[in-house]
């Protein structure tokens, strides 16, 4: 059975680890704060000194921190994962970070022997919690087919995208849908009930229609309508993904229009105090000039 | 059995008008041009000489035209609809036009003890086809019950959303999510297939993530990725739509941000010549800077 | 000498017409309600009872009403202008309208021989008071040669931009770089604010520099770093404006990007409550979210 | 007379280093490839062998190049300017970067006991080969006084905008008007040229209403309606500079709608072919979708 290390244990990923220990595989952690590590050890996971401690007693190691900084000092930094490296050592870095610097990271990796895959997720801590994220992966197949039951403990569909650095463009490519939809769903139905119409019936005629998405099925019932604005993903953490995006695109000469005028909007809604708050409250910015609130009455359910 | 009217036997209507009579209700047609009511009245219809006559022969009249002025012209015009009005005509008014119009005509209805509904439709062609539109019908409540044996014939989903005007302006909403997702999917898979990945392995991760549509699932297999853009719902049609939504915006005092520049991107398909292509032609607009085709060999399905 | 007729007392009417009545010319006027009239009548004009009177005292009648119903119910309407024409009319309409609508007046002008010219301002009531205008003109260039002396009264440049409708089409050009300017500068200005910089200095430094405009250089000082926000051309009729450019566009397809967006802020700004306002208001938008104002103690002035 | 040290000779640079030695400033330079140094060597500069040395030979040393990590080569880098610190060197960076760069490198700089001024530059290379920049510095008051005579030989107008990084902040809030005002100049002009009007008289009038502006009197002429689109200022820098500028804005959550879509504009005309020509040629952009070419004979002139 393969022996797992995992780093990262925040909202995403502690969740994440646990479903790791559930499927019964052995598992190690570290934290730059132990305490962040508690109710995983409390759950039967060891404890590692330094990420190079961790590298040397796993066969897989899992990452998933906040930016492409993080990523680099947890695997290339002083006593890194790397520092620790070994034959048939994989580091699968499921943090959404910029494609350029995963490819630098994968190709350091390979110098050392170690196999870097780049394999992002899309699912939130829901999808987190019930194994049921989708993971996108760049890099070496095969080294994606011997670590797959590892994320197999995770995600419901595992997908390869492509060589290294793919896992993190596509992403990206998500998030950017994740932002101008979320924004635009919101704009939209703010514009309705400004007219006087019922958010739950406007929500029930538009997921039958063409309008329709999976942020409207699901996001906004639980974090709108509702009125919890609970994350979730962060409003700073999608700003953040939609400027690596545009990043991306400036490298490449490729305009982005939609993405640059959302990317404003969320700006905004950091600007007005909802930075840590679930990214969907990016509809307060349209409620108030529209004097209009997408809120439905807990018990009034869509048909 | 309701005996039907039916004007506007253009790409939506002529299918829709099938669907009735099959269903088995007496149908009656009238079309500026008898040659548009050919295959029509070749199925068994009957023609009347007028809009005035089709309204005396009928028990619901359904109009599906191109823009307000088409509707006030054959709802209120000389020999127009309520020129034949009488006890127990109900008008299902299923074009897309300005909500206040729509409002306007259900009052001079009124005044004739005409009941007039606004019922516009989601589906598309496919839909029309099927008989499995959405329906979002605005106006009486009552006047809806009588008639929905008719549009139960055209569709599947028919929803009461509120008095006269808010079928027109649930529309309106749909449809900006119709413009902006379908603009966002194109720029976002086109960065992607910049980069180098596969577009229907970014389709499939796409589609099982958190930036998935309606679009990404349905229009984009059968009109982009095929290479056809067969309409569907033309570039000219979407451009007029986002432009009644911004004029009740505008009127509502309730700014728009992402409908506004994805109104833009389709005038600069509709400058580029795509005016009678689907409206997802856009993404043609975003492929050529990006140097990139979002197109799927044939053969090469979804996962 | 020619007598001059004139509909439109308003902000910028009033003091245009008093600067016809100064410079000799015998002046007839009209209104709605006569208490607009009573300063010009007072200052020694005359009172006409309806436009068609109006027009059989006058050689010239200038108008200048807010939009284009109200253009074209005082020249077409019942007992309008036209009412009253008579061979060497001439209308000078200095109203900004669609050019579309004005060329349509133009020739029902002309089939009761009269001419009409399109005459649209830029100045404010800055450039009204001081007489200092510039006046665009669209027509016969042969009848602004006519009338150039009355014109000459109330503006400094005098332009025949070309055949009828075109002074509309450039003011509304015009428009655009005062709505897209103004917007701009106020976002770029806040951003240097939020990052300490004293509001004068930097405009000074940028009125030096390739970020100058007429508006830092001018409606900047005068309304936004003194806080008055008094207009001058209120939000109100900037996004009329911006609305009318922006369908003179969509009639072309010709896409503006630009455009579309500074027209949602000033929607947006319309929504706070700014309508009324000067135009510049659109800078407290900014402001907000920037913690940051960009006025200017008073007493401190210019390098 | 202080002994000038000069790094950057490029289109800005060299008729900079010039003026300076023009000015009678003994100059000594360094350049990457000797060769870019020629010209001014013909003209009697002396040659340095590295930066350090250079810095050892000069009381003020001027460097404009091309971006962050350019500059942070030149001073902090092995052999840089600081390896030639001594007391009483002044380092007066006139290249465009990112603020908080700027600050780090003049902390650095005052570790070694060298003062370190950001002193962008507005005016192009007509205001480079003029000696009539506008010099927007930041940083130490008493450091500018002293290398004020230096500048005044480059530029017209110098002025002290605030501590280390204000001059910086201040030229990207400039740019971001250049990027705005001039893509929107083009996108108004090209609607006009749509609708017929003449492009000189549309400039003319513009230029005496409220729409004028820096560069639509003297960018437009020169590079627009001449056809040349010579730089001046290139695609690529202005898009790089706007980069800067929503990184900026970034860092500090103020949302900047008109910027963000603006500098996609010029990513568009990146992707088309543009990067190395003038920024004006986003127009080209707006020319081909409106069927409009902003261009005037020559020998028309304005009037």
């Amino acid at each position: 059975m393969l022996r797992v290390g995992f780093i990262g244990l925040g909202a995403m990923g502690l969740p994440m680890a646990r479903n790791v220990a559930r499927a019964g595989f052995p598992l190690t952690v570290w934290a730059r704060r132990r305490e962040a590590a508690e109710p995983i050890l409390a759950a039967g996971a060891s404890w590692a000194d330094s990420p190079a401690a961790l590298a040397r007693d796993s066969d897989v190691v899992i990452t998933i921190v906040t930016n492409s900084p993080d990523v680099r000092q947890v695997v290339t930094g002083p006593d890194g994962l790397l520092a620790g490296a070994h034959e048939g050592l994989t580091i699968v870095d499921m943090s959404t970070i910029a494609p350029t610097v995963s490819r630098k990271i994968a190709a350091q990796a390979a110098e050392r022997g170690v196999q870097f895959l780049d394999a992002p997720v899309s699912g939130g801590t829901q999808g987190a919690e019930a194994g049921s994220l989708t993971i996108m992966v760049g890099g070496d197949a095969a080294a994606l087919e011997r670590v797959r039951p590892v994320l197999e403990a995770m995600g419901k569909t595992i997908i390869h995208v492509g060589p290294s650095g793919s896992g993190e463009v596509v992403k990206l490519v998500n998030n950017i849908l994740v932002g101008v939809i979320g924004a635009a769903t919101g704009e939209a139905l703010v514009l309705g009930a400004n007219a006087g119409i019922d958010v739950q019936t406007m929500a029930d005629v538009i997921g039958a229609s063409s309008g329709a998405s999976w942020q409207l099925a699901n996001q906004f019932p639980l974090r709108v309508f509702s009125g919890s604005f609970q994350p979730g993903f962060t409003t700073d953490l999608l700003a953040k993904d939609l400027g690596l995006a545009l990043d991306l695109a400036d490298e490449a000469a490729v305009p982005l229009y939609l993405t640059a005028v959302a990317r404003q909007l969320y700006t905004a809604a950091q600007a007005a105090g909802y930075g840590r708050d679930d990214y969907t409250s990016v509809v307060r910015l349209f409620e108030e000039p529209a004097r209009a609130e997408l809120r439905v009455p807990p018990g009034r359910t869509g048909q």
